[in-house]
């Protein structure tokens, strides 16, 4: 047997993953509804929102009012979603959102250019600003991520060296400024990862930093979602973001007509975690509430599986 | 990097999985139409229907008919699933159906007297009657199911032990009669199984019968199918059902409203494989075409996912 994980931990991106690429904009206080159901499932990190653009995503324009609408939990973190400063400066103003500070690099400079509108190197040096920022700020970087980290629609294959280069430059960055190790989270951002390819990313990351906690983004586009996610557990990984019922997907990510894939589905995920004895802290029938009703609120079928399969405990249960 | 094998084998069930469980007959010519685009697309063999009682599944009645009717390619083996002697007499009078001989055992004794009518061990005594009944019929036995090995939704859990007793008694049967060792396949009847469970039980039997090929039969009923197909490539399984489009399901699973599911989809473990560098043999874009005339024809959004995402072809074609 492989040595796996005893604890996992799955952040939950769902609301903001599966509002913004809905046309709809869906009632506030039924997806607060939705965040709040997911705070009583055990998740200790749930993504309310994103402060950006209200012009590029609708969707989103209400995320200080859904802060101020959901109850609170006090063991889960709220966290939010900025690109840019102006969002960054909304974020601050919503005393309801917690101040999680994030990192981003892009491992594929066509996808840089298409979603930011400058190169990848030049993200990667405005991450310096943001870090000096956040330092000002009293803020720690919890995660730094990298964007495309598998493979990107635009350009195609991305070189394993396009990722490592940039967690080089950001490690001793980290290290110059002596700030704390983030965790460092590879994306999957078009589902472009196959499970073999994410232990050989994780294995050289985790080389060029052994100290950072390795997560993962991956997005369930072409079916191995759960392949990736139990090749990574192999590789020791006991981090990962992840949509209930398997919500979501990025706009702009140039998926063809059927839109972009969600995230990995938590409670599936979760589901094969317990299946394997790995502790993740969530009540899944909790969460499996959770899923269906995010199903009810969007009002077509998801795409997660145990939320329309069950889980297996009622069969255990009626067994004994 | 894991020791995967340089070969891997799908074997086609859409088309019966896919359309026994339907409440709808669909035209026989357009079934036909799906069996000959999966026989273009480097499938070796193809399930085309079974020889069963045409009151329980009433859509499998012109199964003789549907045989004829296919565009025979000579590099597909064209099989047929028949569960009694009645079936089997009906088989053997198509000459079209390449007879392809199966024995069955049920690890799960409630199963077993839901599906057959009897206890597990008098299915299993009924095998050697089976098996003299090939032999005198000249017949190899190709493969040898271990059905419900990984759970059961009737009784619960599933030993690993009364799978592994079935196997000692094949397997000694098989010794016994200087039988050769056909493939052993663990089928996950009702999606139990988990990725650390299928190296477990993979490892139990292969340690039983080191001389036989392993198979698996999976149904992706909770997400874990990609990851379950993984573990079994770790353990150096080179043999898989599956169906296109992720088509099926079985009618009496006990599964709830929403019905059974399909085997793992069949594109999308290609698609798996062969971004890990395993051949199969299969024209990746064919079978997508296939796949999609299998959800034109059932007339609903089917489960797979590279049928609706791409593969990644197209995009690594407009990069270069």
């Amino acid at each position: 047997m492989s040595e796996l994980p005893k604890f996992v931990e799955f952040h939950e991106e769902g609301p903001r993953e599966g509002f913004q690429i809905e046309k709809t904009h869906y009632p506030l206080e039924r997806r607060a509804a939705l965040i709040d159901a997911l705070s009583e499932s055990g998740l200790k990190q749930i993504q309310v929102g994103s402060f950006v653009s209200p012009k590029a995503v609708p969707t989103m324009a209400d995320t200080a009012d859904l802060f101020k609408a959901i109850k609170r939990n006090p063991d889960v973190r709220y966290t939010a979603l900025w690109l840019n400063k102006k969002g960054f400066e909304l974020a601050k103003a919503t005393p309801e959102a917690d101040m999680y500070a994030q990192i981003m690099f892009y491992a594929s400079d066509a996808f840089s250019r298409a979603n930011n509108n400058c190169s990848a190197e030049e993200m990667r040096d405005r991450q310096a600003n943001w870090l000096e920022m956040y330092i000002e700020n009293g803020l720690e970087v919890k995660n730094a991520y990298f964007m495309t980290a598998f493979g990107c629609n635009y350009s195609g294959e991305v070189p394993l060296s396009a990722v490592t280069d940039y967690v080089k430059w950001w490690v001793a960055l980290c290290h110059d400024r002596d700030v704390k190790m983030p965790a460092l989270y590879l994306a999957d951002t078009v589902g472009w990862a196959n499970p073999e390819e994410i232990k050989r990313r994780v294995g050289a990351v985790r080389e060029l930093a052994p100290e950072a906690r390795i997560g993962l983004h991956l997005h369930d586009t072409r079916g191995l979602g759960s392949a990736n996610v139990y090749a990574a557990l192999q590789m020791g990984v006991d981090l990962f973001d992840s949509s209930v019922a398997g919500l979501g997907g990025c706009p702009f990510s140039n998926h063809g007509d059927y839109g972009a894939s969600g995230n990995v589905c938590t409670e599936d995920m979760v589901f094969m975690c317990q299946e394997m004895g790995i502790d993740t802290g969530i009540d899944l029938d909790a969460l499996i509430e959770a899923a269906c009703l995010a199903e009810d609120i969007i009002g077509r079928r998801l795409y997660g599986s145990i939320m329309h399969s069950g889980s297996l405990m009622s069969h255990r249960a009626r067994a004994t």
